[in-house]
């Protein structure tokens, strides 16, 4: 697997395009865009799960259902959610009139939307953006950072990412892009992140790679527990690559497909940690492994606990390795525990075993708290299932940006 | 119902003292205390649910079962958690060198501890402390006062209360302390709360009183979601008023039942609300009204996830309406709603109806976050069952308290 640049336009028969239409209020910036396939492609996407949702969510849900998307269109700086009826028909039109500039099916282009919420779109304004973006397309590395910028809201940093594979000895190529900062401000639209590959795989199989590669990324990451209306994940496999992916029971071993999942596993991984690491006020990327578990969702729940207490979560922003919260936050996380069996390691020196603290060194401790990269390690004793979740710390200005933003 | 002064000594035949042994650094307080009845009685407790818990809860559930208790001995500044087999021995040293002190069986005594955890107990300080409680009993205010601030760790006020209620023409006296100011530093050491009364009760009724009355006080409470090793809520009934209050199958139609319950929650549920108001850094007192519910359970999953979301109580902090995530912390809950029925009020003024903003005044709505108290109903519209859950806001202040401690 080698880096490459252009993001998702680094796959073969990829466009991009985007501009600023007038929606953010930021004029030095992109807040509309387009991710256009020059081929027929398959398509699979995921979405929130919060039951509050995002028209655009609710209209990409039926859209994905046929499996053939084409193309993404996606505006910052509106969310598109809580907007009514009328919200719902600004997304069709979106939809509609991009189809139309890309000459492409109005089922093949799926709609997200990021940033306030409650408020109508300008659609004047998006009209225009998207005339304009499908008009600027292109497959340069500087097109691949235009769109990867027009879906950041509060994001410090662009977050995009583009591996080249070898699948019988060819080359395929994923490209992706993310954004997100926490339940960031304005208001809570959180993750959206766009995936384009040159591999073609029939549409069930996009689909159940993206939801195994999502299990291993996004859905490790917490910033502050709150999901949001808009969240929104999405592939396009074009196949422009002349590589066809099947499934295990064709007769290379399902060797393609591993390599596939691989590299798609590594795309999320790198952007749901790069969102981490962009969260809002962290100064700490923790990463938090519970092994040990009688099962999965034991652990899992174990993990989340410590990664979403408040108390861990300061303790860590003031680089103070309180075992205290961190055990008594596994303790509350609904699971049967003996502590007794409970190792505790914070970046792999022993803290706490058999119930009590260990004859740790507090200066050698103390000192790798102050590493901006922070493991916590949580042996149970109990059995033999794991989870690893990443989160941030809390910080003051995590207070102040979503103290200080107002409706 | 009537406000009396003296906490847990205004029952009639209850006694309290307090000293400084030297368990907390700060000299000029009370670290150890002692309440006891001067005749046989009653007793219940409840306790921490947290899997990791402290020596003298685990001491605690097993002498509670026989339903006789005359005295709590409680220190804090140390919560004699994760201490191992030692810790579990000191605890029942105190209560062995209490029931001697206090010429009462050992099967009698209660023990608590509230502070930093994982530190062995200075067991010569502790006995000391303990014989010069025992020796300045008494049932004066100032006595009540003592034993009050002698549970305190960073709480910034004394919590207590106690109230006179008039069953068959006679005085029966409720009082209460408390503390807990959040998951406070030192540490994860939150709630303690002890209960005396005149009354007669069976322990098995004394201990579902005492069960209901949580229900609608401790566990409607929430600063940051993060349950302690420590927990411990505990009543003892002595009988001294000659009031003797039994279960519903008496033929006085269970009226004195009614009107004791109803006293023991207005104790329980003031002493629960003080805690809110006194949370780590709190300026905002939220109260959460949740209507409308398919069941209590939903209800109440619905308040505590809009209760504990970070973004609702940063946004309540910078006394801003965020309306949508209040909105969307109910949406990721797990709980089936339809957006469209929901209406939401903060201050009683309607701001979201129909699944998009209401159209509110802003400047009133605005001026109103500004008051202390604050009020969030949110009505699903799906059915008749309602919670109601208490917390504060998300302040700099907490972060700063915190994220500067250091184990």
């Amino acid at each position: 697997m080698e880096m490459v640049t252009g993001s998702v336009v680094a796959p073969k028969g990829f466009l991009a395009g985007a501009t600023y239409c007038g929606i953010k209020t930021v004029k030095d910036s992109f807040d509309i865009g387009i991710i256009f396939s020059e081929y027929p492609a398959t398509g699979a996407a995921l979405f929130t799960t919060n039951h509050i949702c995002a028209a655009p969510v609710k209209l990409g849900r039926r859209i994905v259902q046929k499996g053939r998307v084409r193309a993404f269109v996606i505006n910052s700086g509106n969310a598109n959610a809580c907007t009514g009826e009328q919200g719902y028909r600004d997304a069709e039109e979106m939809v509609r009139f991009t189809a139309q500039c890309l000459k492409v099916s109005e089922d093949e282009v799926l709609v997200a939307s990021t940033g306030i919420i409650g408020r109508p779109l300008s659609m004047d304004k998006v009209v225009l953006g998207i005339k304009t973006a499908a008009a600027s397309m292109g497959n340069t590395p500087a097109h691949g950072n235009a769109i990867a910028r027009a879906i950041m809201t509060t994001d410090t940093k662009q977050k995009d990412i583009a591996v080249r594979l070898k699948i019988n000895n060819t080359d395929v190529v994923l490209g992706g892009i993310t954004k997100g900062a926490g339940m960031i401000a304005p208001d809570f639209a959180t993750t959206l992140c766009f995936i384009t590959t040159d591999a073609s795989l029939p549409a069930p199989l996009l689909n159940e790679c993206l939801r195994k590669s999502v299990e291993s990324s996004f859905n490790r990451i917490t910033i502050d527990g709150h999901t949001s209306t808009n969240d929104t994940l999405a592939i396009i496999a074009n196949g422009a690559s002349g590589v066809n992916i099947s499934s295990y029971k064709e007769n290379d071993n399902g060797l393609p497909l591993q390599i596939f999942q691989r590299g798609l596993d590594y795309v999320t991984g790198y952007l749901a940690k790069a969102i981490v690491k962009d969260g809002e006020g962290a100064t700490k990327f923790i990463q938090i492994d519970v092994v040990g578990a009688q099962s999965r969702n034991d652990a899992t729940r174990i993990a989340r606990s410590i990664a979403d207490s408040p108390l861990v979560k300061t303790a860590m922003n003031g680089e103070d390795p309180n075992w205290g919260r961190i055990v008594s936050a596994a303790g509350y996380a609904g699971v049967e525990l003996d502590e007794l069996k409970i190792n505790l390691y914070i970046n792999d020196i022993l803290i706490f075993t058999k119930g009590m603290p260990a004859p740790y060194d507090l200066n050698t401790l103390s000192a790798s708290m102050k590493n901006k990269d922070i493991t916590v390690r949580l042996e149970l004793g109990l059995g033999e299932y794991t989870d690893t979740v990443w989160t941030c710390d809390l910080s003051h200005e995590y207070v102040t940006i979503n103290a200080e933003y107002h409706t």
